[in-house]
């Protein structure tokens, strides 16, 4: 989408959520929604690629229950105060109290921590590399948004343990570069990657890695961080390992997680235009739609229309593209505002014309350029695909960085939020963090040096912007 | 399994449950297990299988969030009534009271019913399916048993509204069917459906079919049901649609769910022996192992069994089969063992003498049988595992007959309980079937006649067994 006022977009993206059939907003508790057909096909996609990126890097899956114990979850102290506020307790079975009240889980590192103290005994079990694809719950208190900021919501998340800090450091650069295939490969969508600051960490981290992009309100969107926790969960879970003389260490551990519900909204929000969603076609649950053009001549011509709409779409499985026809009684131009709805990347249009021409008209979603391609030549439609998601990844790349500002002092600061991401200097002082923190959000302290927005003092360089 | 002591066969369930890396027992909250990897990818094959037939069938994906609103889920009275003793209620958010409380799902029917009053509208929107793959919550108070009995399983539910009786029931025979396949063709298991007596129906249904398959301790397990609902639920929920000519009907609906973590159970159990799991090859997450047998004669000798052992993983890949190698330093026993425990359903042994005839050793998991096959044959073996399937289909089928009793008197019935499934006969009174129900569980009450096996009245064929 081109810029767009947080009103209008707000609208938009309602919109689309409902009519490409994404999720179903009228779920009658606060802050849930019910994944619809479509949804749930991109998500399955998404999902798909990141577990088997995470399996071939040799992490194992694994699915641990909803419900945590209070001693569990309470056991590192940094951790639970970040979380306390947001947690679900049951407490209640049937009639009964229980006898020790249950939280829904709304991350998973203290249970799994506990597993892992079991598991690990010596060297030799490490690295131990786990990720479970699962809803977690937090009851968010701020204003909630479909996808984006709920109060049950799917993500995958890891967790590791390495014998070493330059193994768990390590193993997080891994995640990096998984996370940016799924971001950059598969989603086609631009991203930085933020170190959060030291009041924004994850809850008993040693530092925190935010994968952020900007939507079209000139906002970031968070979609997946990556923790380095050091030895504070392995000291207070006591997971040690045995090392080849003999000495017991601590494990050196890291974690991390995308938001599947966050990946689709930014996803829908940053490629998507007026006509409703426009999916990368590695990522399309369906890649191409076959749609025939019947004039209603005579009986024999439609049959022959339809007979080729079948030998297209034959030809197109046969070389393992995702396509579907649509030979449906309504017009076809309702039949096209559906597909473009659900953003299908290419629609294949079949008519008399193209019958005896041995062609067909393909229409691109992206571009909404059409052209004709000769009916031998659909074998060759995934270097198409090719050329629509570096053109999908090129424009989406553009739109991020004009996006990135540098600013001065506050005022241009506070100028420029709400419009992208807003280069520039902080004192490290904490007073000055409040002033810019009244409008902004500071999403990540550089290493280079730059002027206080604030007071002027030299200061490193931060990145600031409207967040999520 | 042959036939085991029910002591003996939860000691080897325990060990095969641990040693394959299925679960592990030991989470601190009564009733929930953590879900291994081995467990996972053998669920990952299973719900595949489930959710493309599903799907083809005209199913659509959802997914609905976790919790239900008090209100939702005490509309139909007969449904809750069956489910107040098991529901786990969240009260609190934080350190804060909910003004209402909300249950885990302990099924689905009440908030996707809530939704399909909003879907349906017209008759041109029936019929309406969809399914979901969630995880599932009832606090049992029964003995909990890992995969069989627990407050926390993995199941997939599908659920339907029909315009006509006749489109409900005939989707229950289509799920009949697809449920058929899973168990049968995919994870080649015997089932029989038997159809629940009234006592013993999902609260709120008309009727329900219940797929049950007999264990190696002689008990029926219960794996799979699909349910009848008529037009109770779309009454309490309002779903009606308006017909061709503007009138207003009521749906017909109909509800169905296999528990993955059941199948999961009956497949290991049945299927297993003392080395571990057997997995039939279409179902393996992992359909062959090759490995290496070094003498360490020569470094030049073992680099050319390396090298073969790649080639033997490169062909088998080539033709869509699921290959590891292991060419590991342990000893090539310690291995056997290993993927042995697996149930792994081929061990591809390559040796110098294997390397010298251009050939490889194959061993089958399923009958231990080995035989050389030379290695341009390899492009072939998905017809071996199509004869590994069929035998151990066939095996588990006679075994399953050999269960099936017939008895006369209510002793007779006592003495065969344990051992399989008993037909016998039943009057239809209260008090007989309280004298039978002292020691057994109902299973289904047929059609045909037969004299009951406690006063001797002439009434109806019954099923009979220990159940889990």
């Amino acid at each position: 989408m081109e810029y767009m006022k947080e009103e209008d977009f707000s609208v938009w993206y309602h919109k689309v959520l409902e009519e490409a059939g994404i999720v179903d907003l009228r779920y009658p508790v606060k802050g849930m929604v019910i994944y619809r057909k479509w949804g749930l096909y991109i998500i399955r996609q998404m999902q798909r690629f990141l577990e088997k990126m995470l399996e071939d890097a040799g992490h194992e899956p694994c699915q641990f229950p909803v419900l945590i114990s209070e001693e569990v979850l309470g056991k590192e102290t940094e951790h639970i105060a970040g979380f306390e506020e947001q947690v679900f307790w049951v407490t209640h079975a049937g009639k009964n109290p229980l006898e020790r009240r249950l939280a829904l889980r709304p991350t998973s590192e203290t249970p799994m921590y506990e597993s892992f103290a079991l598991w690990i005994r010596s060297h030799t079990d490490l690295p131990l590399k786990v990720h479970q694809s699962v809803a977690v719950y937090r009851y968010e208190t701020k204003h909630t948004r479909p996808l984006i900021r709920g109060r049950e919501f799917l993500w995958n998340e890891g967790h590791a343990a390495h014998a070493t800090e330059e193994g768990a450091a390590g193993n997080v650069e891994d995640i990096k570069r998984i996370y940016g295939s799924l971001i950059s490969e598969l989603l086609c969508l631009p991203y930085v990657i933020d170190k959060r600051p030291d009041w924004d960490k994850f809850p008993g981290a040693e530092a925190t890695y935010a994968f952020d992009t900007l939507m079209p309100d000139g906002k970031t969107l968070q979609i997946a961080t990556a923790h380095n926790l050091g030895q504070n969960f392995s000291k207070v879970f006591g997971i040690q390992y045995e090392t080849a003389d003999g000495k017991k260490e601590y494990a050196w551990q890291s974690s991390y997680g995308p938001s599947f519900g966050r990946l689709l909204a930014a996803l829908i929000s940053i490629h998507g235009d007026e006509k409703g969603l426009v999916l990368p076609p590695e990522l399309a649950p369906i890649q191409a739609v076959v749609i025939p053009i019947l004039f209603k001549k005579t009986e024999q011509e439609n049959k022959e229309i339809l007979d080729y709409v079948k030998a297209v779409e034959e030809k197109l499985i046969s070389v393992g593209i995702r396509v579907t026809s649509d030979c449906g009684n309504q017009h076809p131009g309702e039949k096209y505002y559906h597909w473009e709805m659900l953003g299908v990347p290419l629609r294949i249009e079949v008519g008399p014309r193209d019958l005896k021409a041995g062609k067909v008209t393909v229409a691109r979603r992206d571009t909404r350029s059409k052209s004709e391609m000769p009916f031998d030549e659909l074998v060759n439609l995934a270097k198409l695909f090719d050329e629509i998601s570096g053109s999908m990844r090129k424009k989406a790349e553009e739109k991020f960085k004009s996006g990135l500002y540098k600013a001065g002092n506050l005022n241009e600061v506070n100028s420029l939020l709400g419009k992208g991401i807003v280069s520039t200097g902080w004192c490290e002082g904490k007073e000055c963090a409040g002033k810019i923190e009244e409008t902004a959000s500071i999403l990540s302290i550089g290493g280079s040096q730059a002027a206080c927005c604030v007071c002027g003092k030299q200061g490193r360089e931060i990145r600031a912007a409207k967040t999520y």
